[in-house]
């Protein structure tokens, strides 16, 4: 019997996966809750229309190879179960496992001997020989070796899931050796550079230092920028020069670390060592958190700082803040921590508007926010250059 | 008149780079405090033999084009004079200036209208500007405008000069705008790589970025050893695989950071930010300071525990630890947390020896340690690959 996937999980990052794995001439079988994204995939419609690359797939493949469905059922004979379901974090930080565990519950339901499992969402460590391979034998009665459970995180980097599905180095690593070796197998069938490491384990964490090195690094920058500023440095022209070391890497400052991935990882890492009583071993993740979700404030007292400064009313200036994606170039709003930013001086009483080259004007009223022309306020934040500016009257 | 150069400072920075500028056909005046040094240079004789390419230099040079002198009188002749001192920390971690004080007061005493004085030594911010100026002001009577003043921080790495000297970038920044063009005019003399920034200052926090930006990611690489070791995963494999991500330059963990430049160059900060009352800015630091210096007592820990967990009676047993410079392939043990760890576990009570393959029997025994093979040990700690071995017996 040929190789026919599953993939739950038709978001950002698993409905370009299932048609990459598509493309490669296998049929995928996409299981999503959402009606309207499994509709709009099977009439050969993309639903993420700023993700390059997808539109073509999507309009070749959507209802032929690449069949979306609202229920698990429909999986039925996939033998290769592919689970890219969003994992977040509670209100006290900790994971929020009920999309990983009802897309793993389903999977058990309609798993078979020989069948392979691969988690790609991000997790907690010990996530996939735990609770998953718990979940999956609770609902199919198997036992691992009648099955294969394996972690390969995704890397997926929005805007340019193509590329790095092409070209970047992917990990994947089983519960047993087995189960890695099986799983290698199978993902070498669509990924050209992939890496077997020797447990689901070491995959897990692989994918959490990566989201933490950033995280850490990022706050990093931040601070320099803020002890530039203290001091009468331009950070900019001090950052290229201490970065021509080749083994420097200082990163750019921002308003914070938005988005679903890296600003949530830390926390995985900060309760599995909380939860041992090793808060020592985190100290360096909390204080980073800190530092990156303390820049909305200091962005908006500089903000403040600067309409301060002039001779108007500040409370009738219209500010604009430019760019309110999570991130430069982009059209996600979702975790955006410009969102916050604007929201927070609109609290202090100002007159605040925001502006993004990829976000129409529609979706920025959708969410309650007031659009303006950048070139028509008083005052503009860059939140890419971070430059605050005055229009010229 | 043709340039004339003194160096002030012939230890392992100034030398190599007095005997650099040299040998590209400038006569330099090297000026050290220490006789043993200077009567070796003059003679042709080089004093740190473990510099590649420095025999060489100094065969060649000392004593004709480079001459050594214990007396600041003798560089009187110099028109451009590189201050190139040691710049440590006392016991609160406050910075000693002494060494750069005396030596910029006795440029002072030298300076003549139209000189360029460079600092080299990593300096705290402002110390170029502010102490700098005044002393040579104070001794000269000049004032800036008629002597020039500039910063150029040393990126020399120990075992490697000439290739740094030869290939790396370097940065000179002036405390004024006719002083930064002068000095890069001078430095574009014998550096490929010069590259003008705007101030003295920025030149100056350039350098304590770099050594910021090194020492956070030695903690986090420690954090993410201690981390791995915990949850049973082979911290170098996730590494390597994390590594893969272009993005993502995770460092090796170490039994702390030693020598005399990354572990003061934070504090230059943290005393900066301290004394404005700005703490909030620079616990990121001092954690990763704490992080890399209680590594000694994690490994003290380990190899305790690898020893405790043996049959035989712990404090019979000979431990030898291998590799006791500061870091892997020099001889230099001043500022080395690895003896530090040797003398740990001394005063624990263990039998403790030492090797490095790159110090003598006698250098060893001149610290008051015991030098044994590790073959002949019953228990090895190599401090590059951080394993911990039993000989077969």
């Amino acid at each position: 019997m040929g190789v026919v996937f599953s993939v739950f999980g038709l978001g950002r990052a698993g409905l370009p996966l299932a048609a990459y794995i598509s493309s490669k001439g296998y049929k995928v079988i996409g299981i999503d809750p959402n009606k309207r994204i499994v509709d709009m995939v099977n009439k050969g419609v993309n639903p993420y229309p700023d993700e390059p690359g997808l539109d073509e797939l999507i309009e070749k493949l959507g209802g032929k190879e690449l069949i979306a469905s609202t229920s698990y059922k429909d999986a039925a004979e996939a033998n290769v179960h592919i689970i890219i379901v969003p994992l977040g974090l509670d209100e006290e930080k900790r994971p929020v496992y009920k999309y990983l565990e009802a897309a793993v519950r389903n999977v058990g339901k309609i798993l078979k001997k020989g069948d392979l499992v691969v988690i790609e969402t991000t997790v907690p460590p010990f996530t996939t020989e735990r609770l998953v391979k718990d979940w999956l034998e609770e609902e199919s009665g198997l036992k691992l070796g009648e099955y294969y459970l394996a972690h390969s995180p995704e890397r997926i980097i929005t805007g340019k899931v193509f590329e790095v599905l092409e070209t970047y180095p992917k990990v994947v690593g089983g519960v047993d050796k087995a189960s890695g070796e099986y799983a290698y197998k199978i993902y070498k069938l669509f990924i050209k550079d992939i890496h077997l490491v020797s447990s689901a384990r070491v995959a897990e964490i692989t994918k959490l230092m990566e989201g933490i090195y950033r995280d850490v690094n990022i706050a990093l920058a931040n601070l320099f920028y803020m002890m530039c500023e203290e001091l009468g440095i331009d950070f900019f022209e001090a950052r290229e020069h201490a970065n021509h070391h080749k083994h420097t890497h200082i990163l750019l400052p921002s308003t914070g670390v938005g988005g679903h991935c890296i600003p949530v990882y830390p926390w995985f890492i900060i309760n599995e060592f909380t939860s041992r009583g090793q808060e020592g071993l985190v100290k360096l993740l909390l204080e980073s958190r800190r530092i990156n979700d303390g820049m909305v404030e200091y962005w908006a007292d500089k903000i403040e700082e600067y309409i301060g400064s002039s001779s108007d009313n500040p409370n009738k200036m219209k500010i604009c803040i430019k760019g309110i994606a999570f991130k430069p170039g982009v059209s996600i709003i979702s975790g955006s921590r410009n969102i916050v930013l604007a929201k927070t001086l609109m609290d202090r009483g100002l007159d605040v508007y925001v502006y993004d080259d990829n976000i129409s004007k529609e979706v920025v009223e959708s969410m309650g926010l007031r659009w303006l022309e950048p070139a028509k306020a008083d005052v503009v934040f860059d939140t890419a250059s971070l430059k605050i500016y005055r229009n010229k009257v």
